[in-house]
C-alpha cells in the first residue's frame, strides 16, 4: 500500500539472492535503508540470511502491497517480474543491475546507495510504462496475464511454420507465415522484438509494436500502432501446427486453433524510478555498442 | 479558401497532364464536376486542353487558395506536392491514382467519379496527416521547407561516408556513420524509410521515425519518437564529406559542417479524403504483396 | 538402380496422392509414361488407385533403388523427401509442382507431359545439388541424417534463448544467443534461411550458409563459407535451455548440452532435372515478386 | 620486382604520413628493416623525413615494381590502395593498423616489428584475395579499374531513385529500384556491402556478392554467385537519373544510360601476409562487438 510516495517509509527488496552479487547488494541495501530509518521487507522465499538486520519477511505475493517502494536487484528478468508486481499495487520500482547496465535496471551497483538516497529524498525521475494484457480462451476457460515487455505467439513444434491471422481494432491485417508473432510495448522494443527486426520505440511514446518472427514473406515488416489499439491473433489450422502464448518470457497457455488471443493495453501501468541523470539514449549507446565501429570503413577517395 | 467543406463548390484538379492517363482522367473529372454544378479550376501551367469545358485557369500558387477541394491525379509524387499545397490553405485532397494503387492516391481510375461523388456528398473519410518542417541555416540565411513523407540528409559525394550527429529534444542520440539519415512521418514510413529498414507506422499514430541509411554500425537501428519531438542533425567534419537536405524528394539546401538541421512537426497538417471503404491494411497487403508467397515453404514434417 | 540415364526405362512416381491435384497428375503421368514404353513404379504406401494401368508397387524404401528416374509431384516438401531418397541411389529427380512454381519443383502441371518427354529424350538439364550431413551423439548413440535444404538447431522451450557455440573447421566462431542457428546449402538459402536474413546463394556455388535465428547481438550476421567446411555447434549450458536438431524440417534428435553437432557436406548429392528453358533468376523473380512494386516510390524532384 | 618472396631483400613502406601515428610507425619500421639488412623504399610523395636513415625514394608508381614486399601502415583505405598496387606486380602486402584492428590491416602497432620479422623469416601466412575489374564505356572510351573490396553503382542525384538492370553470365536477373547496387568480393563483404544487408563471406570462398542498396522492393535481397561470374549493370532511363561507378571508394566514371558496366574477376590478385596466429573469426568478433551483449536479454521463465 502506498501512502506517500515521496517518503517511502516501507521499502521492499526483490531479487534472486542465489546470485551472490545480488545477495550481497541486498544486504548492503537493507543495512543502508534501516540506517535511513526505513522499514525493510523481503519475500520469505528469498534465500538470504539478513543476520541481525531487522528485515521483515512477507510472502512474495504480499510484497508490493506492503511496501511504498520496491528496489529490484538483478537483470531485466528480475525487473520485469518486480515491475508487474509493483504495477498491480501502484508502487514504484527502482532497478539495480548486477554489473552490466540494463534497459530497465539502470543503476549500477557502485551507485546503488546514492540512488536509493535519491529515491528516498524525491530526486529520482518517475517514469510511467504501460503494460499489455493478454486474454485468451484455453480449455474452455478465459485466462489472462500482464506483460511489461511483450506478448509472443511462438510455435511449439520445431520445423513447422505457423500461420497467424492478425487484426488491429477489428480490421484484418495479414496472415503471417513464420515462427510466430510479437506484440510489444515500447519498453519491450529493445528486447526480443529488436532481435526480430523491430524498431526501437522511445518509452515515452504510447505505442504497440507488431513484429512477425522470421516471416515467410520478406515484405512482412514490423508495424507500429497506437497504444489503445486492440490486437487479435488467431492460429490458422495449417499442418496441425501448435502455438503457445508467452508473456514476458513465461508461458501463459497454448493457443488453440480457432481461438483468438486478444492483446490490449492493461488498465494498470508500472512506475520506474530513474536516477536524476538518467539518459535513455546513453543506455542505448552503451547496450548497442554504438560509436565503437562495425564493418570496415569506406575509405576516403584518393 | 475553404468556406464549407461539405459542399466543395470550387474544386481544383492537379496532376502532370503530360502523362496521358492523367490528362484523360482530368478531362473526365472536369466534365463530371461541372455536371455536378461545381466550379472547376486547374493550374495554368498544366499542359491540357479542356476544350469547351469551362475550367478556370489560375497560377499554380493560387490553386489551393481558390479551391474548397483539391483532386490530385497521379502517383505519390503528385500527391505529396498537392498535399503540401493544400495543407498550407487547409483544403482537403482526394487522390486518384493512374492505375496502380498508391499509399496516398488510394482511389483507382475505375472508381474515381464515384469517389468524387462520395467527396461532394460528404461520405468520404477525412484523415489528418502531420507534416514535418525542416529549418536550416545556409549561406547565412535561414531556410525551411515542409514534408509530408520525409526529410533526408543524404551524402553528395559517392564513395564517402557521412558522420551525422543527432539530438532528440536536446539530448544527444548518436553519431551515425553511413549514407545519411531519414526523419520520416508515419505517412513516410512506407516510402524511403521502409527501404532503409524502418518500420511501418500506422498513420493515426503521432510519431516521427528516425532511420539511419546504410549505417556503418550494424546495431544502429531505426528509432520511433513522439510527434512533438525536435530532431537535430549536424554533419561531423569528416573527410570533407558533403551532405544535402532533401524534403519529400526535393533538395532544400546543402548541410554545411557545423550547421544544425532542425526538424519538427509543422504547424499545419494535410487532410486526405478517403473513400468510405478505405482500409489502410488492405493497401499495405496490396502494395507489399502480402499473402502471395515468398521464400520456399518449410515442409511439414514426415 | 540406374543403368543408363538417358533412357530411363523405369520411372518412379512420388507424391502425396491425398492431395487430389497430385493424385490426378500422377495418373496422367503414369498413363503417359506407359505409352512411352516405360516401366512405371509407385510406392505401395501411396493412396492412389491406378486402375487398369500396369503400375508396379514397391515399398517406398525400394523406390529409388528400382528406378532410373524419379518424378516427384507436389511442393518443396515432397521434392526434399524425394531428392534425398534419389540421392542415396544416384537417380535423378524431375519435380512437378501442383500449381504454384517452386524453387525445386520447377515444372508446372500444364507442361508436365512435355517435360517428361524432355527428360526421356535427354533434353533436360541435370543439375547437381550438394547435401549436408548432420552427425550428433544422442543418448550415447551416434545418429545422423541428410538434408538438401538445411540443418537447424532450434530451441524447444518458448520464451527462452539458446546460447550456441559454433566452430568452422575447428576454429571458434561465436556464441550465438537467440532462437537457434541454421546451416544451409545454397539450395536451402531460399528457404528458412532467407526468412532469417540470409542471402540468396546461387545453386552452382559450392557453399554453406550459417544463419543465426533472431540473434540477441544485432551484428551477428549470416556467414557464407566453403562447401567443404566442417561446422560444429554446441549448446552452452544456460538456463537449462533445450534444443533440437532439425534436418529439412524433420526432427533428428535433441541436442544435449555438451554434445557437438557436426555438419559437413554429404558424400552423395542430388541430381535435379530441369526443363531446357530453366532459368533460376526467373524463378527468383516469380517467387519473390520482384519487379512488382513495394514501398511508395520516391517522387521525382520538381 | 619480386625475385625470392621468402627473402624480401627490398621492402617498401606505404602510408599517409600526415597522420603522425603513421609517420612514427614508418620511421620505426624503416630503422628496423635497415637493421635487418633490408633495402628500404618509400614513395617520394610521402611527406616524411627519414633523417639519416638511408631510405630510397621512388615515384609511388614505381614502389611495388621495385620492392619484394610492401608494408602498409594505416587503415583499410591505405590497405586497399597498397594492395591494388602490389597486386599489379605480384608483391605481397603486410598491413599494420594505426591502433584499431582492421579487417585488412590486422597487425597492431605494438606487434609490428615482431610481425615484420615473421614476414622476413617466412613465418607469415600468405593469403590470396581476388580483385574485381570494372569495365565501362564512357564518352566513347573504354575505361576500367580494379577493386579489392567493391564496385558500386551509386546515384548522383539525391532524392531520386535509380533503376538498375542486372545480368549474371548473360542471364537477366532483376531491375533494382533504389539507391544503387554493389558488386563485392568476399573481402569487401565486411565493408560497405555489410551495411547494406549483405552477408559476411569468408575470404577463402571464391565468390561475388551482389547487394542492392536500399531497394524499393523489400524482397530484393543480396545474391552470392561464383567468382567467375560476369556481372553486368545498366541504368534504366528513368527520371533522368544519374549514376556513378565507384571502385573501392574512388569514382571511376559516370554510368550513362544504355551503357553496360561489366564486372568480372581480375586476372591479377592480391597477396596479404598475416601473422602466424591470424584468426579471421577473432577479427570478426572484435570488429563486430560479438559476445558483448546487444538488446535486452529474454528472461528465464519463472
Amino acid at each position: 500500500m502506498s501512502t506517500d510516495n515521496t517518503v517511502y517509509s516501507t521499502v521492499a527488496l526483490a531479487g534472486r539472492a542465489s546470485d551472490t552479487r545480488v545477495g550481497e547488494a541486498m544486504l548492503a541495501l537493507a543495512a543502508h535503508l534501516l540506517e535511513r530509518g526505513r522499514h525493510v521487507l523481503a519475500a520469505d522465499s528469498v534465500g538470504i540470511d539478513f543476520g541481525l538486520l531487522p528485515v521483515s519477511r512477507v510472502p512474495e505475493s504480499e510484497l508490493a502491497k506492503a511496501a511504498d517502494l520496491l528496489v529490484a536487484v538483478g537483470g531485466d528478468g528480475t525487473m520485469l517480474h518486480t515491475a508487474r508486481m509493483a504495477a498491480a499495487e501502484g508502487v514504484p520500482v527502482l532497478g539495480i543491475n548486477r554489473g552490466r547496465l540494463g534497459f530497465l535496471a539502470d543503476v549500477g551497483p557502485d551507485r546503488m546507495l546514492e540512488s536509493v538516497d535519491d529515491a528516498l529524498e524525491g530526486r529520482c525521475l518517475p517514469e510511467t510504462r504501460m503494460l499489455l494484457e493478454a486474454q485468451v480462451q484455453f480449455s474452455g476457460q478465459q485466462i489472462s496475464a500482464l506483460a511489461l515487455n511483450d506478448i509472443v505467439v511462438a510455435k511449439r513444434e520445431t520445423g513447422r511454420m505457423l500461420d497467424l491471422r492478425t487484426w488491429v481494432d477489428g480490421t484484418y491485417v495479414n496472415t503471417h507465415g513464420g515462427d510466430g508473432f510479437i506484440v510489444s510495448t515500447s519498453t519491450g522494443s529493445t528486447a526480443y522484438a529488436l532481435s526480430c527486426g523491430g524498431p526501437i520505440v522511445h518509452p515515452s511514446l504510447a505505442a504497440i509494436v507488431l513484429v512477425p518472427i522470421c516471416p515467410h514473406t520478406l515484405s512482412d515488416r514490423p508495424i507500429v500502432v497506437g497504444a489503445e489499439s486492440i490486437v487479435e491473433i488467431e492460429l490458422a489450422d495449417r499442418f496441425e501446427a501448435r502455438a503457445q502464448v508467452v508473456c514476458d518470457g513465461m508461458v501463459l497457455s497454448e493457443l488453440e486453433p480457432g481461438e483468438r488471443l486478444r492483446v490490449c493495453r492493461a488498465v494498470i501501468s508500472a512506475t520506474l524510478l530513474h536516477p536524476p541523470d538518467h539518459d535513455y539514449y546513453r543506455i542505448l549507446r552503451s547496450k548497442l555498442h554504438w560509436g565503437r565501429g562495425g564493418r570496415a570503413a569506406q575509405p576516403p577517395a584518393g
